[in-house]
């Protein structure tokens, strides 16, 4: 298997009152694995960006399975779905030990500073294959 | 057609740096829809929750078309896409004037206090039907 | 009196698991009076970065006497405490019904689009006088 | 020096279109602080729940000197500023390196689960002694 791992805290702030991470957060969450995954890579998202570069998000999904809750060590695992022209489809899921709480994924398209979507880097995208998921295990 | 439309004006604290709102707040506008919508149906939320009526998302899908920007005034447009057992899908879009901006849908699971699905009440059911989507129209 | 009054529904996102409005959200209700405060002058602050005016925040107090809930229906209530030289002091209170729930301010400097301080426009500082606050009633 | 430290990754989702960490985030940080504070005292708060002692914020304070940006990798340093009667004071700074950013308190009352103000447990008054601040160096 070939996933990018990293925990988290869940703080008070991400709670709701149904005592349960708030939905919109897990989007968070991934944005935060994405970051740590490009990292882990060598191409930390702010280098992308400084060489004009930018990954917006052109689709989002989440199916939630299990609540995470306050204080919860979760675990975020993510992995290349596709790399494929201007489109990266990048899938995450979200732990508490063993449990899936949530999984999901987003598309994000390559786009230079005006915004034009221009092809994914061949860097980026070859840094992509040590990320290529669990299916490929 | 018939959906139920609101006006919000985004503040700075839902914009990023790349000067548009960040991806995850569109849920945050999902949910003001649904429980304004609800509302207008003469069954807020909250007095759902009172009488041990529970509506947690258990799926989350959002395309993003365009940017909105900070001060925008946007339009939320939801509507019913599905009612059914324990099962209640709602779609959301979100418009700058005529522009498409984004659109969505959560589905949420009818569920009691102890979270076991539970049929979606008939009053509630009943009351969905007013907002069938621009589909009906 | 002179205060600029607006009110706004809390949504599920914005409480936490104590059932209440999570603390850092009153500084997200702060900025929505102070930018509606700001429109009601004829001077939206979309505008005044335009003309390469930012206020960014250097200083917030906030005094939290009672809670929030879900769904309640808030009045935000906010005046000029303080307009001289280069600092913007803008005080602000959240009502539910006639309870105080919350008191605080915040304090913004006048900087030119290189972040350098500059002195309020006359205009901006004219403006302000509207909202002198209710010491003055 | 007595102080508690963490490190901590800013993602895009709390920076603005200003390019820098949205205000209000700040306080989020003081909570992600003093709750690992907490629990290198041994006495995590989620445990503190369990016992019937809760500590709802009555006061924030944040005096904002420099921005945090996208992806810095900031230091956050929390310490007991007072723990006297129901009242407990907790001052945080948040670096990037060397650079002090950021700096304020929230004021904590310890409560019993119905929400009245109860004196600090006398294990968690102890335990404040370890982090009494650079003041004390």
């Amino acid at each position: 298997m070939s996933c990018f791992e990293m925990t988290y805290r869940v703080p008070y702030a991400e709670t709701d009152q149904m005592g349960v991470v708030y939905y919109a957060n897990y989007l968070v969450y991934f944005e935060r694995n994405r970051t740590e995954m490009l990292r882990s890579m060598g191409l930390p998202y702010v280098e992308l960006e400084k060489q004009g570069i930018f990954l917006p998000v052109t689709e989002a999904h989440v199916d939630y399975k299990s609540s995470a809750k306050y204080d919860d060590l979760l675990t975020f695992r993510g992995w290349t779905a596709e790399a494929k022209g201007v489109r990266l489809k990048l899938a995450c899921e979200v732990y508490r030990d063993d449990q899936l709480l949530c999984s999901g994924y987003v598309v994000l398209a390559c786009c230079n500073e005006q915004g034009r979507p221009v092809r994914i880097p061949q860097e980026l995208k070859d840094a992509c294959v040590n990320f290529s998921g669990p299916e490929n295990a």
